[in-house]
């Protein structure tokens, strides 16, 4: 088996709407996605990060991922976050999803035993995982959550997998990112884990981003990718710097509260994230309205 | 409420006994315990790090505290791991484990979103989960695991919490533990999470220990604390450095694939891990025999 | 007084030639530099990282200044190495290096106090030393060195200082350096600090690098840039590939040891670095002859 | 040749005091010593951090040492912070230090290069400096500035040096420290390098301490070493807690500043730091007088 699958384009890494008691809002993510589907978005992460994955536990995932494949067209990808320290059960989530009309599975590596997560036992994980599932996997690098950055030669190693399709990498090392570029098998997408660095990395050929900022900016976030693949330098660049506090302020800076209260302020349904994470306060709320509004997204 | 639970002691953080198929050994972990049960430890944590909890489903975990419980004698404390990243999550499995007769609840901090755990964010994790907890509350700092250190500023602050019994420190920073001792309500019991540092710990005012080393070595562990308190200072520090090597071995570098292979060979059962963590090869094995054989805990 | 001092280029960090005796060879820095002066290098950086200026005495670093002036035509610039630990010696050096001909300084920041370095102590040194320096001043930003990454707010507020340049940027951060494009004064140059990033930070408007890369290959290092500017961006991709693992080896691998190798196997001056570093072993050496082999840059 | 150098006792690594113009003020050095000399130190670190030696040129290192060497008496030992980069320096300075009476070197490790400071190549370093030397070397272990921590591996092997004497470690990794104990060379010193963490390193078996507190306490940084070997544990645990504020507000809170407005307020004299260190603020000097006044050593 061989995957055809094509990661090019950007996808948005979807957030979970919660209703005021912390409970999914099942309708509010098809009003959410109805607006997205509307660009040309290639598709759609759902359990990412900014999908709260951790804070559900599994009849809630699938319960997301059924509701979201409904929602979702055909010809936009469906990829579904799996991830679990165990072996075994990322394998028995995989398997669900696929089930459930899942294009692809996206898998944060285990980081718990951060010591003990080496090459070869990382390796086996991934492997194990691809081998068994019905959809092709894409590696999920995300190093300010995992505390550990997935290193260039085991990305190499496993890019020969026909299974594995490629990685989201959201550490924005562009050194490593050119370097598996250039050393992985052809087939193997490198995505760029964030707005932050989609633009640049673009010039050494990742193959597109999945996006924080696409929940918020679908088209200014389509737009990046674009301008730089039709050479239009001083544009792409200065969209790229347009968009930049934007990403910051809704990923490192303001978190889940902040890329909810956003989607809150432009139209999408938004909402709380579950706690122990925190809506955002009105003080901030204010500030981020100026860099929605500085940055054009906000009249 | 307020707690009169002491936390003088030591504490084993006690394995989870799996079969070949990776399923759980109820019976072996009865056997261990028995065993367990016969020295002067204190008591023990079940499903903490070692106990592999990250890789058990819900009903797992509760089926492990259920064994356990019957397991041990009521003189002997049990300590039940009841983490989840979502408030809620960890609020329902206090009370479950409550329920299955746990004395008190062992925490760790929520770390998937870092950057987002700041102190007023945690200390409303901790404070939320206290107040509604049926039992007393110990926090779990485990840098190694977490990526984060929980700092002196927030632990103080807990520390006045009625139903908030004291930390599980792992990250070995003994300045910020003294530090803590100092400054905390005087009911506040620091644990050293680890045999590498209880010893000089004691120095300062650490209340004990919660140590891996006290799987394979609890009559050692135990004595440990003791020598302390009884000024028996070359005694201990003799026996501080004879275990340290052993304690490097089943923790650092071999994992917990050594520390269960330590087991066997001490007559325990250890078994293996649930992958992606891997038995111990056998090269290893025989390096951690001679380890232990150095060490004098095999003839 | 404002400078008129444009970065837009590519700079090649030189580094000092020792003889056999690791005393400076002065001939043969003449040699290389006169080699390098046949290519459309912008200039050099003289007692940089790759300078080994940490190394060297007071008075040598003022004799390699005054060779490399003489040997350095008017047309290319000569940015002088002047760090030290204290204000006061920096700005003594800085004056000695402007008396010798130095068409600007580059600073590294005090970093062995790390804690005592806040963003207003920083500002005051960096103020302190452009203030009294008779030529302009470009940061050098070096966290492999210091431990420490200048942040962007730092760089923003001196970035309004008249006689503070620019920034040399080692850190890799691109996320970072595009942040200080975009908020910093438009006459302050971001110059990216490395050839492993310097192709992809031209899409957000690097003005040009300083490349321990254009040691040895000073054509290929012009043309990275080139290529970007004219839009030929599918040869400009291939090149950053080509040269990425090139690049790798120099650096992080290999160290001074390799870049000095590599020097003398394409024809330059490398021999030996000075002690505490070695000179790259035989088995090194012919590892790196293959990467250069295999970059093209060796037939 | 063998050293037989005690390191056994607390050691105080002396301040160099500036005028109000930063330059070095000889007859100050004198009367600090006139008054530490009164006490039951062990001796003196002359140059080291505390001294400020990364911003005094060669020629003052030496003048302050032939000043310190000329106020400290016979009985007490002078140790001499001789550290540079170079290999060549600092055996060059080493020799020179031994001449002005120096009983010893203290060498921080070469940092800059620090990917490049392998185990072999600092192996190599200490022992070439340690063969030169007229003076026995103490190791320098300093994570806060060469943001680097030495192994317990290089330690250990570097032990069995007859002209290697300890370590001074200031990482405050004590698993590492008593591991050292554990493996090293009988005759090989550890030294605690902060009062953070002197009193539990004496349950393992450091053999003292070179402490900042030292400078502005001598006599209670004494005491704790005396009351551990001594076995008055609770006076001891009292006195480390009673301390503990105090040596955090000197050093990690309020640097080098902190500690010269802590002298000046207790007798000594402190003055101003070097740029661009500064001197403490007024608010900052009224809430180290209050640490100073709840420690006990203010009245």
């Amino acid at each position: 088996m061989s995957h055809d699958l094509s990661l090019q384009g950007v996808f948005t890494p979807i957030t979970t709407p919660f209703d005021e008691k912390e409970q999914i809002a099942h309708g509010k993510l098809c009003e959410n996605l109805e607006l997205w589907n509307r660009t040309e978005l290639a598709g759609y992460v759902v359990l990412g990060s900014n999908g709260e994955w951790v804070f559900l536990d599994e009849s809630e995932r699938m319960d997301v991922l059924r509701t979201a494949r409904e929602a979702i067209p055909p010809d936009k990808l469906m990829i579904a976050g799996t991830a679990s320290e165990s072996t075994a059960k990322t394998i028995e989530l995989t398997e669900r999803a696929a089930a459930l009309g899942a294009d692809a599975a996206i898998v944060v590596n285990p980081s718990y035993y951060k010591s003990q997560m080496t090459l070869p036992v990382l390796a086996d994980f991934y492997t194990g995982v691809a081998e068994r599932a019905a959809v092709p996997i894409l590696i999920y690098n995300l190093p300010p959550a995992t505390g550990m950055d997935l290193s260039a030669d085991l990305l190499v190693q496993l890019s020969h997998h026909p299974n594995i399709v490629g990685v989201k990498d959201t550490g924005g090392n562009v050194t490593k990112m050119a370097d598996v570029v250039r050393r992985a098998d052809p087939s193997f997408h490198v995505m760029a884990g964030s707005a932050n660095f989609l633009y640049p990395s673009l010039a050494f050929g990742a193959s597109g981003g999945v996006l924080a900022l696409a929940n918020i900016a679908p088209r200014e976030s389509v737009a990046l990718r674009r301008l730089f693949l039709e050479g239009k330098l001083d544009e792409g660049k200065a969209l790229h710097l347009r968009m930049l506090p934007i990403n910051l302020a809704i990923t490192s800076r303001f978190g889940i509260g902040g890329l909810k209260a956003a989607l809150d302020l432009l139209g999408y349904y938004g909402g709380p994230p579950r706690r122990p994470l925190r809506p955002l306060g009105q003080e901030k709320r204010r500030e981020l309205e100026d860099i929605l509004r500085r940055g054009g997204l906000l009249a």
